[in-house]
């Protein structure tokens, strides 16, 4: 079940849980309280599976590496007094002994005084040799005698037998990671098992009724489960195991056998859903019968995540995440992850950051510590920061943003233009070739893919028009994609530049009103006529768009003074009009053809809108952003805006 | 084989490939040429098997996200113009409809001008609602109505269809690494089939008389083969499969056989050894008539890993590393791991880089690039870069490094003190809370791993006592381990204490000689009388050590004025001195009792060391310090010093 972040439900009495809310701070301290210190339990596997596991023991080298004293270079094990006094003029003659020290083979003859053996690199030095000789400072005398034209001093390119590791010699610590390095160290002396910490088993568990599994046909009221995929990905890239066991409806038996069962088999428990009510009350009455101590924390001032809750049953972590898809996945990465890290054995995450500026104003909510999702992108003094939030319920609010700010509990926003440190999801910041910030538009999608294929990374950050050219004047993104009508002109976007400014121009959008296939009151008429009738028909319910969007600018013209019903329904984007019409939640709308289509709607064309790009001249010449035109005008590029169900200019 | 970084072999002809050195840049290029750009095969996953993988395609919504009209809390759907009027002092009473919206459920009945319907979070906007009222700012009159005091703007707490994610809106591009937010992208749309690139399939050989696999027992003049594991285990970390096909002697027949069945069943070879003679003739050979064009470089000026060969069969890619580790891995990670990640589809590794000094002169090599491994420590103004090299033979060297400071090939040294850009391993830097700098020794290995255990991380670099004592007047360790004999005064380490320095007391290691158990020449006498006889006879071979260590110094004061033969051989360390004995390279060393224990010498005593720790005082009170001094008096550091061998103080 998606369920909320408010403290209340209807008909209901506040929940006693939540009134003991603790800091993140707090609540994690308690919890990792509960459950360190602890042992690790160990196994031991072959080298070739220990590549990322943790090291359960210290690891002391078997042997010596070299096990031998080792030539360097392909050349005569000598011994250096004899050719001290060897140079150029007066060269020294050294007796051939009857060996050739190839790899693998061991000396059967010393070197006395006089004599020299043939050696390769990596051959084992003989004894009585204190040096290697390079084959260059030699001249064949015949088949059994060299001349030596240059000394060398005593220990000349041997490599001493345990230079590289000594036996014994403690080389790898406990809780070392093993990477391809500690695994060439183990396999240099020999090693192929190795005692490492047993990953943890972490049973993830989702709740809700209205959950269905990737790959399941979603019905009407339906979602799929996001949370249950996500949370074993994070799981297992923090170095334990993730079994994901379903989704389950809130049926407290049904529910109480598998959290007990995943217990009885498991190291960890994760649920998400359930925080707040229904499932929620059915879990923590489960909880509370589970084992000691039972919940550690339920509500954290932590926002996203507020509804978390953790517990400990019979030393076993159970965790209870919020089900909204971006709080669940940032409580888990920033409260979880360093529990399950100590159980795997590993060090915490180091979190890189960057100072970024904060291009527009994110209110927070007092008395809570909140983590503000951004993107950056670079401006003209440094890093810009874009508040990436489009609400805890959406996936997207997560997953489009490289890190986020944390704005303390005592203030309530955190101003536009101020400087922020971000903390990085990633140590490796990558930012785009090219940033595009504006209206959104599926041919632009089909573009950026062209751009992607031949190497230029672009990030797309949809602000609406007006936003965008904001963006583009304060030098933070290469374009702005904008469909703006100036009433007075008639003209688009045109009127809207700033000076320095110029328009790419991009394609046109046929704007209409979009129904439901076989509606009398919209098949087979004009758009004015189907209007007038929608006007009269008191049933007849609308669905609008939101003020300042180019569509509501039309809808207006169109609607004059007419408010029809429905017309405080004002969704932001084409797709939230067509699916309210198909849906039934409206009877009309205005969209664009291709979304209507694809919706499987009746469209009624109204008027073409001009989709173009706005830029500041001076950043006409960058590479990406020629790369960007010459894509848009190429043939491949038109084609596909054409294949997007627009119209090339 | 390990095989030599020289361009000539003794007994033949300079090798015709290594007359055309290229540039590493010039290539690379023209490696990369022979191989790009290319279409990668690819194949359908699992959404559960995606992680770690590479999108093979774009990536399209198939649906909206969210799907429908959502409440964001647990409240009522109602039409805000409804109650447009409400307020504390001016109740708004609506009637509820007959439905409760929880999760999951499609609503029935449209909310009609005065009704509102409970609906819960997560659940389903039926149709004429615009809003939804928080429950909060409601009072229940009865079973079938509420009172409102508060008005609603419009579209409050209603997450609008597909304002995650849009139907038919690209959200992942081909090329993108599939992380958990990119599982949890895709699962939230219901995808659970995942175009992916397939992982080249890499075949890893090793060739050389010599090798034998971890686990195996190496005989005399064998070693392990360390980079066939270390090059799998790099290859899987870079997106990859490694199948190792194992170690090949230097048969052409047999070794060509297996290098065209690893070229029919996989995508790429790579080839460890045999880079300069024997094996690598035979290779080159062979690679002569395994495919078009053949062999693309030989030979790159690059320290570490000059002798690289390059070469394309009929599209595949074959590598022929060099034989030694640090060569092997270096070359690896720098010119072919790029090649391998955009076979995998994989864009270039981020690599991060920081600003240090260098501590010590680092010579290098004109007329080539050169890599020098360094591993870094905090010094008292920034970082201080130490070189880790133990030269190319030797694993460790790399093992053992942060990164790498790039020498041009212009250069003939790195100036101590200058600073350097040191190009990271990792990006994830992590200093250790400990620096120890000076002589090595397998208690303070104990020491260090007891601290391990409580948390405390320590790197130790093993400069000798002279080195370490430096170090710590420059302020680069907390600690300098010394056991120096001053001649004058016959005391040990105090003497050589400068200004704000002091002593923390050690143990004390007992220095003798050793021999093989049976030699009559030292087997149930004294020091001083085996000294005699070995000085006696003219067969006896001695291993020395090297000059400035204490070994020496005590060594020196026992011969006085005679130089024994084998004098000149003058191995660095206590372990080099066992093996040299044991392995009849000698006949007698000086080491210390638990070295010559382990090799399973004789011993016979001659005096005890004092090995102790110099530090400047004002770094006695760092928190690690504290813990080491702790640590190394404790009961479990004395049984743990006693236990290597030495005698606590």
């Amino acid at each position: 079940m998606i369920l909320s972040e408010t403290s209340r439900t209807p008909k209901t009495a506040p929940q006693s849980q939540f009134l003991t809310i603790l800091s993140r701070e707090e609540a994690l301290e308690r919890f990792e309280a509960a459950l360190f210190p602890r042992d690790l339990p160990s196994e031991v596997v072959s080298l070739d599976a220990a590549l990322g596991r943790v090291l359960a023991e210290d690891v002391a080298a078997p042997r010596d590496v070299p096990g031998f004293d080792r030539a360097n270079v392909d050349g005569f094990a000598v011994r250096a007094a004899d050719i001290e006094t060897a140079g150029p003029a007066r060269p020294v003659t050294l007796a051939l002994n009857n060996e050739i020290l190839a790899c693998g083979i061991a000396p059967r003859i010393a070197v006395v005084t006089g004599t020299a053996t043939p050696i390769s690199t990596g051959g084992v030095i003989p004894r009585g040799a204190d040096a290697v000789l390079m084959v260059e400072d030699t001249e064949p005398l015949d088949e059994v005698r060299i001349e030596v034209r240059r000394a060398v001093a005593p220990g000349r390119f041997i490599a001493f037998a345990s230079s590289d590791l000594a036996l014994g010699e403690t080389f790898l610590r406990v809780g070392a990671r093993i990477g391809p390095p500690e695994i060439g160290m183990m396999a240099a002396c020999g090693i192929d098992r190795v005692p490492v910490v047993r990953q943890p088993s972490v049973a993830v568990l989702s709740t809700g009724d209205e959950l269905v599994q990737p790959g399941e046909i979603a019905g009407p009221a339906q979602v799929h489960d996001a949370n249950g995929a996500i949370v074993c990905a994070t799981i297992r890239e923090n170095g334990a195991d993730a079994k994901f066991l379903g989704a389950f409806p809130d049926d407290e038996e049904k529910l109480e056998a598998a959290m007990r069962g995943a217990l009885a088999r498991h190291d960890m428990l994760v649920l998400s859903g359930g925080t707040s009510k229904g499932a929620g009350d059915v879990t923590y009455r489960i909880l509370d019968r589970l084992g000691e101590p039972g919940i550690i924390a339920h509500g954290v001032a932590l926002k996203p995540g507020k509804p978390l809750c953790l517990a400990v049953c019979d030393g076993k972590p159970v965790v209870v995440l919020p089900g909204f898809p971006t709080s669940a996945i940032f409580t888990f990465q920033d409260m979880i992850v360093p529990v399950l890290r100590r159980l795997a054995g590993l060090p915490p995450r180091s979190d890189a950051s960057v100072p970024a500026r904060v291009a527009v104003q994110i209110p927070s909510e007092l008395g809570r510590a909140e983590f503000a999702m951004v993107s950056l992108v670079k401006g003209e003094d440094g890093l810009v920061a874009f508040p990436t939030g489009k609400g805890s319920g959406a996936i997207t609010s997560f997953t489009q943003a490289d890190g986020f700010v944390r704005i303390e509990p005592l203030a309530d926003e955190w101003p536009a233009g101020k400087e922020a440190e971000v903390s990085l999801f990633s140590s490796n910041l990558r930012l785009p070739d090219l940033v595009v910030i504006g209206s959104h538009c599926t041919g632009l999608d089909r573009i950026l893919g062209l751009l992607a294929r031949s190497g230029v990374t672009a990030r797309s950050i949809a602000v609406g028009s007006l936003g965008g050219l904001k963006a583009v004047k304060r030098g933070e993104c290469d374009l702005a994609p904008i469909h703006l009508l100036d009433e007075k002109t008639g003209r688009y976007n045109a009127p809207f530049l700033g000076e320095g400014m110029e328009l790419i121009p991009g394609w046109r959008r046929m704007q209409g009103l979009a129904f439901r296939i076989g509606d009398a009151r919209f098949e087979g008429t004009s758009a004015e006529e189907a209007l007038r009738r929608a006007l009269a028909d008191p049933d007849c319910l609308m669905v609008n768009r939101n003020a300042g969007s180019g569509t509501r600018i039309l809808l207006d013209k169109l609607l004059k003074a007419a408010r029809p019903s429905g017309y405080s329904n004002q969704p932001r984007s084409h797709n939230a009009v067509a699916v309210a019409v198909a849906q039934h939640r409206a009877d009309w709308g205005m969209t664009i053809a291709p979304v209507a289509d694809a919706a499987g709607l009746g469209f009624l064309p109204v008027a073409e809108e001009h989709y173009d790009f706005a830029i500041q001249t001076n950043r006409r010449d960058r590479p990406a952003v020629q790369r960007f035109i010459e894509t848009l005008q190429s043939e491949a590029g038109r084609q596909a805006i054409r294949r997007a169900g627009f119209e090339p200019v």
